[in-house]
């Protein structure tokens, strides 16, 4: 049967085109949530999925991400964890003009306190259970908002955000820092060090990040060095207030290759070997398992 | 004797129409460096200034600030600490074509290990000591750059450099939290809370940031609260790292009134009871001292 996965984030839509569990295309536009009016998300759509959409038969479409949110096609209102992953089940559809679509849209999660929310993370844990139903542990999903989250008995028990990815692209290429971080370029020992740094004095880094601009002029600085130690700052930051989460635990990565790559060597420098899975292939595994919830429900 | 003080900043052209120690006028504009070519900026002086001007007489310009700069009018390079702050002897003029123009660049200091560097504040140290030339302690000076500066026997003997005020603006108006952190609006207690929070736990800033967003949708977040907190994190992680600047030491801010003002609430808190003095003043203190020494030399 065809139907079509859809990751719909802030600022891309990407979409996969499915015969059962096999991927036909992929495909993807910039038509993100955060571009678009509420009327425009079903033009956004059929502008990427169309050509293959078959008149006479509907075509389940599965979404998550930005695409719930408030300021999105339709409100999927937050699941609250302590909580399984959201389903099928638990998805809203909204109503489409072109008879060939049905879409449904998964919801994001919530915590009362500390407060937090996600929104596209919970179908990648939920492709993350799917792959290992009996992992029980943390999983940490680094990114701009990257995410740490508690995992038990298929649950999502507690998460934390941190906005490690959006402070980097803030400091990299709109601060006074953006003389001094190329990029491209990188330096493991660098990164490594600035990790180490940020972990044993957290409160460091906010003098720290100025000397990387003053030591280009009081003297010279490796671009690639400034660069590997911005984000070696940055991801200490993360670690030293995600320690509760790691601390002897289990953990797994859900990230794309090079940035995952970087989170686990800064958690092996602190003993922690974390098994790494494609954050990519978790989100499609999770749309999957959602259509499948929602062929059964049918 | 007329003479005309300036403080060339990135952003900002201001200048102090002078007759001796009095102010005749006040003028600024847009000019900043950051928006000027090498030879954009004696137009840019004459705009604002030329109405004061004598057609043959030759009237004497003292400047501090980024005009100084690599990228400025000309480069004034750091005085290294530890170091008295920089005199008029230290200064370097530009070649000007207005016969009417005799320009000074004072330069900025420089540390050369932890690497750090000022333009402007250094001037505004120097007033500061005009003003108490028997001050031995720490000079707070909060802003874009936040600045603190151990200070003896009339000399700067080291300095840090904070983002605060950076991060703050980045945040507040160009992160995910820009729709949680409204222009104005202002919470006593959040601010006090947060600058205690950070002390304490520094590194959980980075997660309570996120939080500022998401509590606005899982329950409410009062804008003015969640402004407040924002400073007050930010703010607290200053007071983190520049612990051994305060802790135990005699403090003086030089620093505009509200965010002077709530450095000197933070550093209360903790026990500090700071001297507070005024940053314009403080500047103009400092160029009128060079001008002093310039005249004195000549």
């Amino acid at each position: 049967m065809r139907w079509i996965a859809v990751d719909w984030g802030t600022s891309n839509l990407r979409a996969w085109v499915m015969q059962g569990d096999a991927v036909q295309a992929a495909l993807s536009s910039a038509d993100g949530m955060g571009t678009l009016a509420r009327d425009g998300f079903e033009p956004a759509l059929l502008r990427l999925v169309g050509d293959h959409l078959q008149d006479g038969s509907v075509t389940p479409v599965i979404c998550c991400g930005m695409v719930g949110a408030r300021q999105g096609w339709i409100e999927a209102a937050y699941q609250t964890v302590p909580s399984s992953p959201p389903q099928a089940a638990q998805s809203v559809s909204p109503v489409c003009d072109d008879p060939r679509l049905s879409v449904s849209i998964l919801p994001g999660m919530s915590q009362a306190s500390p407060a937090d929310v996600m929104r596209g993370e919970e179908t990648q844990i939920a492709g993350f259970l799917a792959a290992f139903p009996d992992f029980d542990g943390v999983l940490c999903l680094p990114g701009t908002h990257s995410k740490w989250a508690h995992i038990s008995a298929g649950e999502v028990v507690s998460f934390r955000t941190f906005m490690t990815g959006e402070l980097y692209a803030l400091l990299s290429r709109q601060s006074v820092l953006k003389h001094s971080i190329p990029d491209d370029g990188w330096d493991d020992a660098a990164f490594t060090d600035a990790v180490g740094d940020a972990m044993s004095r957290p409160e460091r880094v906010v003098a720290d990040l100025f000397s990387l601009r003053a030591q280009g002029l009081v003297s010279t600085l490796d671009p690639a060095v400034a660069r590997a130690r911005l984000s070696g700052m940055l991801v200490g930051m993360e670690l030293a207030a995600a320690r509760p989460y790691w601390l002897g635990q289990n953990v797994a990565l859900v990230g794309n290759g090079t940035l995952s790559q970087r989170y686990s060597e800064a958690l092996a420098a602190q003993g922690v070997t974390a098994q790494t899975t494609d954050a990519e292939e978790m989100t499609l595994r999770g749309l999957r398992a959602a259509f499948h919830s929602l062929s059964e429900g049918a």
